[in-house]
């Protein structure tokens, strides 16, 4: 298959990904099936959508009409066979659980045509997980998408029996949505960004659990130095705190490793208040004014 | 010892951060002594230091009559008694061995009177390791300066024996020279700043030595998701790779750590090379206009 023989995305997923990648496929005129278990979940997913193409168009980006036109080419199925009709490129978004991911390429191996693509957006698994079940190894990879409202860095990543051409069609069709492909040649957790991220979250994690210096300090360091408007703490309070006590304690108890089970305690006691961050209006700030943003930030400690 | 009663400060090494120190100080109205082993080191070091005082006075911070009067508070010497003369804080700047840096305080014990206190600015090394020699270890911790031309961020940090009013002090000090204290609790290697900065550059590095994506798609990454203007590798560039290597290469060796090894080897080919970044015009980039500076840098991938 060329890229250019891709019309139709199979978008697997109603949730935050799946309605991202349907939306930026859609804007930029592929006809688009959105699947997942049920109506009612793709119907909600859907409203969210339209609300996410509004703020797009609003920025300029896309006229109103793009997005009009992008909404009238995606359609929601709840089934299975609807959904794999022609389907050129599935991107599949479900739950970070590699056993359903698996049953889900399996069953649909069967429904869609030879040449169908496979991709999983999974931000936490990698592909090798699941590629024996998929039927299609050498058509299956990683494609991943950080939050199309911050970035358009992708990533591209092939699990050892990815056909490489299937990364070389993946990553036409990732320009082709406007978006900048970053290309892994092996297969790598976290991908590019978020293992970097991670490695430095996890130093300032570090840092504050064992009494080094105090949250706001970390921040001013980071942020004094390299004048940015954010430090680890501010951005692990915007990633939400409940989402990095999950990859880090999956990590520690995996790693069995002790600063990073200390991570996890550490971060586990905002969890167990409810303080997750930007979204609840607390964590390791308060929102919507948090004291990293105020002018004096950096001078103003005790 | 109070904060006012600070008068005279006593810089010990006429290197780079020796020059800062002093400058810095002297432009907050203090009188500088600055001591190295040779006269020649130190004129040298008197020339890079004027140049840098224009800078700062040309940025608007101070004025011209500020800087020359500044200049004019340093005197030189390479004689330790003048040195020590009425010195309340002294600022030790020497390289980065902790056998000298023992022998120096040693003698700077016996010369200087009992008030004096004794900071060091290494970047690599702790405080205890050489704190059993200092003579007064209750009056002695690191007082750790990044680069005056880019930040006022500063790390107070206490060995196990630094009296808390010491660190009281310097912090108060620091303040006064119009720095941004960043106080530890606990000795750490690496301080707060530089331990972050080496945990993200080391994963940078460990995608880079294996090869899971390239150094420009790595930098993409982190400058796409982050929207900075430097990524991982400009900023090894720009630190220096001889100096990242040496870091780098110091902890592979002492913790045996297979990732971090590779690591260091992967900086050695271009250490090797002479190609250390910035400074000789071509490292991970070519300068002065290196890629990633270019305005299509994001989207330019192959």
């Amino acid at each position: 298959m060329k890229v250019e023989d891709i019309k139709k995305i199979l978008i697997v997923g109603g949730g935050t990904m799946g309605q991202q990648t349907a939306l930026i496929c859609a804007l930029h005129g592929y006809d688009v099936a959105m699947h997942d278990i049920s109506m009612e979940i793709l119907e909600k997913g859907f409203e969210r959508l339209k609300k996410n193409c509004i703020r797009i168009t609003a920025s300029g980006e896309f006229t109103p009409e793009e997005g009009e036109a992008a909404i009238k080419r995606i359609i929601l199925t709840d089934k299975p066979e609807i959904a794999a009709q022609d389907a050129d490129l599935i991107i599949e978004s479900v739950p970070e659980d590699p056993a359903l991911k698996a049953k889900i390429f399996a069953s649909f191996h069967e429904l869609c045509k030879p040449e169908t693509v496979f991709t999983t957006n999974t931000s936490t698994l990698v592909p090798s997980m699941f590629a024996h079940a998929v039927g299609r190894p050498e058509k299956f990879c990683a494609f991943h998408f950080h939050d199309i409202a911050i970035t358009k860095i992708v990533d591209i990543m092939p699990h050892p029996g990815t056909d490489p051409e299937t990364i070389a069609l993946v990553r036409e069709f990732a320009i082709k949505i406007g978006q900048i492909p970053i290309e892994l040649k092996t297969e790598n957790h976290g991908y590019v960004f978020n293992n970097m991220l991670m490695a430095f979250i996890g130093s300032a994690l570090t840092l504050a659990s064992r009494k080094v210096a105090s949250v706001e300090d970390i921040d001013r360091s980071w942020m004094g130095v390299l004048h940015t408007p954010l430090g680890p703490f501010g951005m692990i309070d915007s990633i939400g705190i409940d989402t990095v006590w999950k990859v880090t304690d999956f990590w520690a108890q995996k790693r069995q490793d002790k600063h990073a089970l200390g991570n996890a305690a550490f971060l586990r006691e905002y969890v167990d208040k409810g303080d997750l961050g930007v979204k609840t209006g607390r964590g390791f700030y308060e929102y919507p004014a948090p004291a990293f943003a105020k002018k004096d930030f950096l001078t103003s400690g005790k």
